[in-house]
């Protein structure tokens, strides 16, 4: 019996480490594996031999690691590069050392790829005693074959619940108001779209649909007449015609050439008050609390991001279970219910699913009654959190 | 018996309204008076009589009504001024038109001035039939006489998880970063300090300091040196010793005269990128949404506000009790326990209570023991949410 280890990489998001924790406590359950290692800092850590143990996590610490956001085994940008093979004969010269029969490796799809290649370099070479397996993570919901990503559905319910109560703010005052609320989203314009469940959007911008300045400025204009309000999110991705982001066009556009301190948010705002659109205007970038938000957690995403690590677990005590990412298929019926399932981490790599353009409204108008559908479950539950002195609880960095 | 009205001015706050769900409720156990109207937006709608019927509001409605951030009867800046008589006399006239025996006003050291003007207007002119009474409201902190204000400890339970969650996200990649929290508190530095909480703040900046550029940026550098990462938290209202905002001050010494968005934040992550003292640095604007986070409420400062309701509500049963301000005070002994008690709103209004120069350590480093101590009961416990399709609920607005 060999031992297993679980890395992080990529962004952060508020459910990350609820696979680690899962794949901690599937061990627990069926010990397939004498050890769980944590890898620090991804990749990047792993080549430097940076390892925790993991294994033997008290309950209490799983269930403290389950709700704290950000990732607790650090993380890091580094690519693979399959031409750079002093790094591939590192890597698993650290796999041999350690003993490890499986990878664990969470992430978006530059992390699926590093699982593919990863695969493909040990089937290349003959080598049956390590395997790599993908788990999906990314608050961008940009990964093909999955129905969703794990973090998604937090960052979603965070978005709407920011939405909701600055709605409330904005609209205490009888003065003309414009609020703009920045979400993530380089892209694909999933996280600003789901805003659209909080029913109080006005102008919905996503990175998929170019952005038109006249007919923008032409619609605020109209809603601002007819409500003295209105109510703007906008995905810190969404670019002009010729591909320039909002920010850096409207730099450039305004003719004085200073910089755009901020992103889309704060240009939309200048631009919405140099036209005399409306007298005021006010900006939320919602930035990276977004992805970190420990008070918003959807439990439904909490509980599918451990289930994702407990199937990766469960499954890879197969020998020939290696290259493949673990995901969700959405059961049929009207009630919501997610079936996991396993695709070839190949079909995942370097692809981005986009908001699909069925799902957008004309006219900036938000997304479609089937988009809402599709999201709404995402956000559903809320964990009951574990706080001391008035703030939730923890678990310290393992790279601390 | 007449009526009551409760109006609410000045900015929000995530539990202002348990105050009028206090006064309500206390209003269905002892009826003082036959209705309690809601004047919507303030002075400014009451003068046009834009008034509610809260009388018979449900239980469910009014624990609704706790958690629903923002001013629910609309707010106002409306400053009612001494020498505007026909204002005075148009409003005794609503007063007397809805039998309004007690006006219960929710606001800021503003609002206070307006409780003062006139219940001495009433006295000046023997008018005998109108009483009226303030309940301290106010994120920032900064009301005299009183402990502390409502607001104040669920912005700083929400700035304190904020600033935990970012500090996780910022330090999962080993790159050097800097990262930067920008509250509210144009004044005082009661929330930026409260900040310090979470054990997480390198470098503090209060507006009760005036900025030394030199000394700041020399100190970033050196913790950068030595963590390769710096946390600051900044409070908007942060100057220059010539009393310059910062945002506005750095637009006009950065040579360029370029418009800075954005505000403290932003103008010290220019100052730290333009000087070279780190190659990477991000600004977290908590904006709008720290005032009104109804995910992030404090349970102590939800029950006191909804108490200071209920006690002015029950004092108000007595003809003499007008022109005052419920207000809490710190009872004796270890365990944290407040009294309730009233002060002449006279010595409320216009008055800044900023944070104690006592309570700053030297050098941006921070607050005392002592000023932690007394921050940290304000945001202990956590109320139980009614949610709905995953998001908290709230009552629509009054004034919608």
């Amino acid at each position: 019996m060999g031992n297993c280890l679980v890395a992080q990489s990529g962004g952060p998001s508020s459910v990350i480490n609820a696979t680690i924790a899962g794949i901690v406590k599937a061990n627990q359950l069926n010990p397939l594996y004498k050890k769980v290692y944590g890898g620090l800092h991804g990749i990047e850590g792993i080549l430097k031999e940076m390892l925790v143990d993991l294994t033997d996590m008290s309950s209490e610490e799983n269930r403290i690691l389950r709700q704290t956001p950000a990732s607790a085994l650090g993380s890091c940008r580094y690519k693979l590069k399959r031409d750079n093979i002093a790094d591939f004969e590192k890597l698993f010269a650290v796999l041999d050392k350690y003993e490890i029969d499986t990878m664990f490796y969470t992430g978006g799809n530059d992390s699926m790829d590093t699982v593919f290649a990863l695969s493909e370099y040990a089937e290349k070479h003959g080598i049956k005693n390590h395997r790599f397996v993908g788990c999906p993570k990314t608050i961008d919901n940009d990964l093909v074959e999955t129905d969703h990503c794990p973090g998604f559905g937090s960052a979603a319910k965070f978005i709407n619940i920011t939405v909701n109560t600055t709605w409330l703010d904005y609209n205490v005052y009888t003065r003309e108001e414009v609020f703009i609320v920045e979400t993530m989203g380089r892209d694909a314009g999933w996280l600003a779209a789901s805003s659209c469940l909080s029913g109080k959007v006005d102008i919905l911008l996503l990175p998929e649909v170019p952005f038109d300045k006249a007919a923008f400025l032409s619609k605020v204009k109209e809603i601002v007449k007819a409500n003295n309000k209105c109510f703007i999110v906008v995905s810190e991705g969404v670019r002009y015609p010729d591909g320039e982001y909002l920010a850096a066009g409207e730099a450039k556009n305004d003719g004085f050439g200073h910089a755009v301190l901020g992103g889309a948010g704060n240009a939309l705002k200048s631009m919405i008050l140099d036209n005399g659109v409306a007298s005021r205007a006010k900006v939320q970038d919602l930035s990276t609390a977004q992805r970190c938000a420990i008070h918003a957690q959807s439990l439904t995403d909490v509980e599918e991001s451990f289930n994702l690590g407990m199937s990766a677990h469960m499954r890879s005590g197969d020998p020939a279970f290696s290259g493949y990412m673990v995901a969700t298929r959405r059961g049929p019926g009207a009630t919501y219910n997610v079936e996991y399932f396993a695709v070839e981490a190949s079909k995942v790599a370097n692809h981005v699913k986009k908001f699909p353009a069925a799902w957008i409204l004309p006219d900036m108008a938000g997304i479609t009654a089937e988009a809402l559908a599709y999201i709404k479950p995402l956000i559903i539950g809320e964990p009951t959190l574990i706080y001391k002195d008035g703030l939730p609880v923890y678990v310290s960095p393992y790279y601390k």
